[in-house]
């Protein structure tokens, strides 16, 4: 399961040096993440409630950065679920300018709710066979 | 060579989850980077001015999340630079919150000029040994 | 009632043309009036919780940019609150570098809960008299 | 000359309270502009350097925040140039999700290079003819 989004690099995204500044890709990965949930109809808020979850906290987050992104440039990134585990998922995502690779990386997320017996802190919990189904 | 700062979380730090948006984390990161060089001396933009260099820009940057931060924390972020290499360096990470640690991470930054020939392209050149002494 | 912060002045803060990019004044006011209510001592997860408000949600925001900030910059911020009204309250705001003003701005924000009978409604609510002698 | 553009409201664009944290707002009025410029062929990185400019800094922004955005919704963001000035213009945005405005905003930019005898300076320079007509 893959999904593709075009982003658009904005003013505001680059820093002194005119090129992204890098933590901006990881939020476009968390983007990434998100519409691939929703190209398979898995609407985020919906599911948050339906399952009772607060997200899909992140464990391990990298990346390798290839080339740069310039202000006005537009990158295509591709996101991927490339392993379904017992209570989180690894999402992979691969960023494309001109036809080149300049950014790969990935995410392993946590299906997660609030422990029951102290909200403050937070339990990763078995992921439903019906959603893990559906990310097939 | 390492140094400390500390980090309020900020309600614009924070997601629906309540919990620090982790592409803030790295935002950390380079800040921690930034005030580890001013610590040795090393101000950043007099730096850039001095090597004619554009900064030092992310080649890699993981991070491992082990517990939350929720708004309202104060997390102390310790950088420390880990490894001299001939035309990179790295950095690493550690974000403790009331004596536990919660966030540990590392980038690999290219001490990087605009390339002679055009200045669309980037090019890693050799830590000068001057900066690399002070860095020691 | 006014309390003043320190903002560094981050790299990540800075857009291409090597300044701040301006929304970021407006995080730094939101982080102004957070550390303006701690510093009377209403710390803000707290006062959520104990009244069942989502936050002081934004009304209107706004600001005048005298003069520029460059990374590596340290701005002082004061905030203060110039107004309470029965729902909702002036914040504003004044950051100085070098002794000169480089931004004026204001925020209206209102006591917010969620409405009783639609949760994706927000409802502006009186404020309660114990918190308006205390923002005195 | 007007514009719009669709701005999906991503997890990471909300705050504690599941709504926009509003200084996004403000960058998405920048991204706006950009691309208002753009679609009157006007790309913003060949014109900084045609014309020696660093950009079109902000001298007043506001916004005035009428309904709430939660995470998951599409706003429609219609920006619209209100008024060249001989220095300066005035850009008008207005945010619109499901038929109902959420946001109105303005902002004052001004046409700006280095100044000639102190790079650390900026200084607001005529606009000159041939883009004031394009900017119609």
């Amino acid at each position: 399961m893959e999904h593709s989004i075009d982003i658009d690099i904005e003013w505001g995204d680059c820093d002194p040096a005119r090129i992204v500044f890098y933590p901006n890709y990881f939020a476009w990965f968390d983007k990434g993440t998100r519409h691939l949930f929703r190209s398979a109809g898995l609407d985020w808020p919906a599911l948050l409630e339906e399952y009772g979850v607060i997200g899909l906290p992140i464990v391990d987050a990298r990346a390798e950065f290839v080339g740069p992104c310039w202000f006005g440039d537009t990158m295509t990134l591709t996101s991927k679920i490339a392993e379904v585990r017992k209570k989180s998922l690894v999402v992979t995502h691969e960023g494309v300018k001109d036809g080149k690779v300049v950014v790969k990386g990935s995410e392993i997320r946590a299906w997660t709710r609030r422990h029951p017996d102290d909200p403050a802190r937070l339990q990763a919990v078995t992921i439903p066979d019906a959603l893990r189904e559906r990310l097939g």
